[in-house]
């Protein structure tokens, strides 16, 4: 059958140009200095041997990120990103990843460590490989690239298809043709992509061998050490190779295979190709980008998938003999100097023009496009290839261990700036993204499964959960969630379950809220609308207002919503209680906006400081806010006899704003610590009373020495909020920050392993 | 202290017109024909010795309808409406609410039964009330109006007042004098809504007393025999008489005292009042309004709340002895003759005038002053009176039986008409209507929480539970809401856990959705807008469309929503399938408007035919909606070469729309029985994948009598609905209607008592 035909006669090309996407990366954990750690994996990755995500390969110290398979390369990159922020911020604090492919300064052969599992066939099969290409081999690290099409293509052409052939057949010699053609071309992507041109001497004395393409790919790296190829030309060749290679006792399990094609199936037997077919395969002859802080680059994986497409693509088909040749031009490749132009130069340009034919018969998007045309160009300019650039900087008065410190230090610098992102994942909410960071950290299995609606699902050994916007969870039920929406709901069921709750009534029709003046004018009183949660339409009196003024109030409230609320208003600082799982995790004061004068500076200069604070920043891009330099805050300061440009007295606080939001420059300051256990008993007996795992509590305490009791309650709940922010905890001005997402993952999973 | 002093120089007005208001109304269960109806009480009310709203008081064919108290007088109307549509929904078919106080026809004294209760206590004190009374004095039924000021009010005015009496005493005190007054002025109540000028001599013969105003408060009525009155000068005074008279057994038990104003206060004896204070007074003296459906009628509730806000607010207090007078003169009143001027006419026009004068003063809401000018009108035409309207129906031909018999069963009637609403609820969804009327029947407490948010508090025994919108409770977890609430979400999980979806995708970006086009053209599919659930925004495309139709009907998606969805069509009838509790409770199909030709009438009349059915109404009002003659219909009509005015042959069914909606006329259509079990095991499937008690799930299924299996599925989930609708499964078209709220009910409470 002619798979080409296939697609272009059934108008197939839509779901050809598909596919799963994932990629592994290696990675060695290095010290400050620029020597392999001697430090254990960190125990906050949970347990090891279920990890999805962050794996141990060889040495305790190389650390393997793996993303999920996804169904476009932005989403592969997405992962990649996230992963890196994760293993960044929970490696030690002093230790970074080494950016080369070939490793950094290594300790006596004896001295590197082997990862320390549990399993002892896993350590057993590493020490062999040690005694058989020396640990130090083992330290090279790299890209790997897997790719598949989609079920539905290989579902469709399967119908379309009219030849005998079974599916797995089928599969299997797409697969094959890709791999065989790869086999051919790959050199192309060692002149491109190759970035090891030197090494440490610890690894490998390169000073004799002179600045290369890619040490890794060259006779130097890694490789398996038989003379005879494993067979690409039908699957039970490729099968039968790789058994007899085992039952010669050459490779100690089919595992050992490095090819630069791998054909992945179910299961870990080759034999299982036969019948079920190719799942994916793994492409393994990526150097990793020093540059690029995730080792390979969003434009590498695009090219990539061009390059691959066009293989299957391509009517050319390539046997095993041409693998060899392959093979050698490979070789050849890695050891040219980076600075000279291909040997193959033709051969390269004219494959990455049939990439180029390919992307345009396809209609691959325009991203692929400047991939192309670089890949283009880097064969008429050699001095820009990824190993010619790693030369120019240790031409520059770098040595290799010094460029590798600099650039994986600044790499991980990335990660550490913003401790509030997950990168790739920056467009959810930030009690989102800190929910995932802390799930991909643990190694619960996790999936975007709406990005805009903040919708994450987990996977923990098999035990499944959803998350809706960081604590919605399966934990609370339907009912609390809109018994809290409702004020007035909420106010009727703590009264009658006596908790001080301020006096006050709902009403939608605006005479009967007219009528209500007298009653409302006894006490200090707030006109609110119902069902608004920001702070909008809301008016204070704490003396009795005039009837006109009372009456503008009510109409600035039902503009908001149909229905107000009439609410005695009470004096008291205003506290926020999380109460997660039947405990108040934190306590949260909220000061307005403010600065506090140095005897120097003017109160403009002191905001633009104080906003300088990483945490402060655009709205959902970071926990605080910048202190607004606007007319609010300059009426605020007039009334205090200031202006922009005054100098404020040292130590003495300012504010600028009168409402303590912190979305308008608020400070938050932690108190759980401090705050007095009789508040919190009431807290916690409100969530049970609400029946509701997740609640943000709003408590008046006027006189916080007072402790509460049942016959002075020296509080009054203010609100109760479902789905309560959680960054404001974290990130706090003041005191300590709370880590409200684990909370949440703990609840969900009580058994989860730390370690 | 002075009361009235207190609340104007406080402006506590306000506080003093609001209150709490129940009535209390008895009721003689009535066969066809006027007897009293000798069957058990309806085991549908569930457990009797809890139930709080319908009770049988002396006899078992004695209902009484206890409204809870309200906060207005307009919600305790909407109560007696409501409990007036379950009881009569509930009691048998051929029985009805007897309409005056007077009774039905009695049997012999031996023969009317007495309550059937496990209670021996209850049993035994009815025995002894039957001996001393006579049971057939028992029958006599009237109406109690239960009336107290708010907490609020009386927390103003112990704040508010400088003397040395407890809150106790002066909250009795103030009840105290509402109760004189009231008796010395209840004459006036007799003389306006008096309304039992006769009686049946199976009661009493009241042939040689001549028509009256009300023999219920004349000496024939049912009173206590002792001849000395309770004293209400003090609250000591008034314990003291009432304990005494049980001690020298003159009443077997507190209760046993009838006085027309009784104070209530915490707990069953009289003694607590001295502590503890008056809860609500309980005024006993009005008969039941044969013309009002719920024997009370709202302008009589307006008339008497004023009333006895006059009786606390005029200055005039009286003593026992005018006391005496007052019950002198309305057992005088109650004697005279329908037709007549009030003996004490002009004292009854200037208490009236009082009446308006406090309502004025107070501010009371227009409504009250009709309701006053009323019984002003009513002094000056006496013919007018309850009293005499009844003899001016008995004058014409009817007898009292006729006439009983005939008010009765047209009261009755109204409360059958729309079983699908419950009067006074009816602004709230009809599932929520539903949903209460259940609860009402079984007995179990229920307070509307919020009639806009369709929210209801339920308690039963202790055990309180929360629904909103019908069947939003507290079983439902607040994340499986948000799973069913996002389509792509739910999809995705269905299809991991192999369930059979149809295939497509999700798209926020229109040229993604255009570039689509050949694979969403593959087979029939459907574009629709992600998350709206109306039907708006939806094409089907069962062919291959031209690119320019596709993109019109990607805009028309992307007009409701940012993210759409392109999905294969399956073709095949859809069902609903409502799943409760992990059970498929009814599965419907929901068949386009139609008719069905006769021959005879044109397709406009048979239209107009089918509407008069009284489930077809307006939306929200009720469960069907009326056929439209409209444009789409008349272009339907067109397509099959019929006009309105055309006449279908005998049986054949003409469709008047392609979609099936209840809401543009569809006829839903019950085959729970029908539907292959194979299929209900698969929506039994579902609802445990989504972990959600209840939803609508809609099945695609093409081949009815081909079972669902394990490789040939069979049919295809559209969608997941969270809150599903249970009207159109309550009042079908064709096959049995399913009483989902009274599933949902017994979801929330497994262990309702039913007996």
């Amino acid at each position: 059958m002619n798979l080409k035909n296939i697609i272009t006669n059934n108008h197939l090309e839509a779901h050809f140009k598909k596919g799963y996407f994932g990629i592994e990366k290696e990675g060695l954990r290095t010290d400050e200095k620029g020597n392999l750690a001697m430090t254990d994996h960190p125990k906050a990755f949970g347990s090891r041997s279920h990890h999805p995500y962050v794996q141990t390969d060889f040495s305790e110290a190389q650390l393997e990120l793996v993303t999920p398979p996804q169904e476009t390369l932005a989403h592969q990159y997405e992962w990649l990103k996230a992963l890196h922020d994760v293993v960044n911020q929970t490696i030690a604090e002093d230790e970074f990843l080494w950016p080369f492919s070939m490793a950094n300064i290594l300790p006596e052969e004896a001295w590197i460590p082997i990862i320390k599992v549990n399993d002892q066939s896993e350590m057993r099969y590493r020490e062999k490989l040690a005694e058989k290409y020396g640990k130090k081999k083992q330290m090279i690290s790299g890209v790997h690239f897997n790719f598949s099409f989609t079920t539905e293509l290989l579902d469709l052409i399967n119908k379309h298809s009219d030849s005998d052939t079974t599916r797995s057949e089928w599969v299997n010699d797409i697969y094959l043709k890709m791999s065989r053609n790869f086999f051919r071309y790959q050199w192309i992507l060692t002149y491109l992509f190759g970035a090891s041109p030197v090494s440490h001497p610890s690894l490998l004395d390169s000073s004799g061998i002179g600045p290369v393409r890619s040490l890794r790919n060259s006779k130097y790296g890694y490789h398996n050490t038989f003379s005879k190829n494993v067979s690409y030309e039908s699957i039970e060749n490729y099968i039968r190779d790789i058994e007899e290679l085992v039952e010669k006792e050459i490779l100690y399990e089919e595992r050992e295979y490095y090819g630069s094609s791998r054909l992945r199936g179910t299961g870990k037997n080759v034999r299982h190709l036969l019948n079920n077919g190719t799942r994916y395969v793994e492409l393994r002859s990526f150097d990793l980008n020093p540059f690029n802080p995730m080792g390979f680059s969003y434009e590498q994986s695009l090219f990539v998938h061009a390059f691959l497409l066009t293989m299957v693509w391509m009517d050319e088909d390539n046997r095993d003999e041409d693998i060899k040749r392959g093979l050698e031009m490979n070789a050849e490749t890695s050891l040219e100097n980076p600075y000279s132009y291909s040997k193959f130069k033709e051969e390269g340009l004219s494959i990455i023009e049939k990439v180029r034919e390919t992307s345009q018969e396809l209609a691959l998007n325009e991203e692929y496009t400047p991939a192309i045309d670089k890949a283009t160009h880097l064969f008429h300019h050699p001095e820009e290839t990824l190993s010619a650039k790693v030369m120019d900087k240790l031409k520059s008065n770098y040595s290799y261990i010094e460029l590798g410190n600099e650039l994986g230090k600044k790499h991980k610098q990335l990660s550490m700036e913003k401790p509030f992102l997950l990168s790739g994942f920056e467009s959810m909410e930030m009690s989102t993204q800190l929910l995932m960071f802390d799930a991909l950290q643990l190694g619960i299995k996790t999936e975007v499964l709406d990005a805009n609606d903040q919708f994450l699902a987990f996977d923990y050994k098999g035990k499944k959960e959803y998350v809706r916007n960081g604590n919605m969870t399966s934990k609370d039920s339907y009912i609390s969630h809109w018994i809290m929406a409702n004020k007035t709901v909420t106010k009727k069921l703590l009264r009658k379950n006596n908790f001080s709750v301020p006096d006050g009534s709902e009403f939608s029709d605006l005479e009967e809220a007219e009528n209500y003046y007298d009653i409302a004018t006894e006490k200090a009183f707030v006109i609110k609308p119902k069902s608004t949660n920001y702070g909008v339409g809301i008016t204070i009196f704490k003396q009795k207002p005039k009837k006109a003024d009372y009456l503008e109030a009510l109409n600035f409230a039902f503009k908001e919503d149909d229905s107000i609320l009439i609410e005695e208003y009470i004096e008291g600082s205003e506290y926020r209680f999380f109460v997660l799982n039947g405990k108040v995790e934190a306590v949260l004061f909220r000061e307005p906006a403010n600065i506090v004068g140095d005897g120097k500076h003017s109160v403009e200069e002191l905001i633009n400081i104080k906003n300088q604070h990483p945490y402060r920043g655009e709205k959902h891009r970071a926990p605080l806010a910048k202190i607004n330099i606007g007319e609010l805050e300059a009426m605020m300061l007039k009334e205090q006899g200031y202006t922009f440009d005054s100098i404020i007295d040292k130590d003495k606080k300012v504010y600028l704003r009168e409402n303590s939001n912190i979305s308008t420059g608020g400070d938050p300051i932690d108190v759980t610590d401090d705050m007095h256990a009789s508040y919190k008993v009431v807290a916690e007996e409100i969530a049970r009373t609400l029946d509701v795992k997740v609640t943000g509590l709003d408590l008046i305490i006027p006189e916080l020495f007072r402790p509460s009791s049942k016959n002075n309650k020296g509080y009054s709940v203010i609100e109760a909020n479902f789905n309560p922010a959680m960054n404001m905890h974290a990130y706090v001005e003041k005191g300590k920050g709370r880590r409200l997402s684990m909370k949440v993952l703990e609840m969900l999973y009580p058994n989860v392993e730390l370690s």
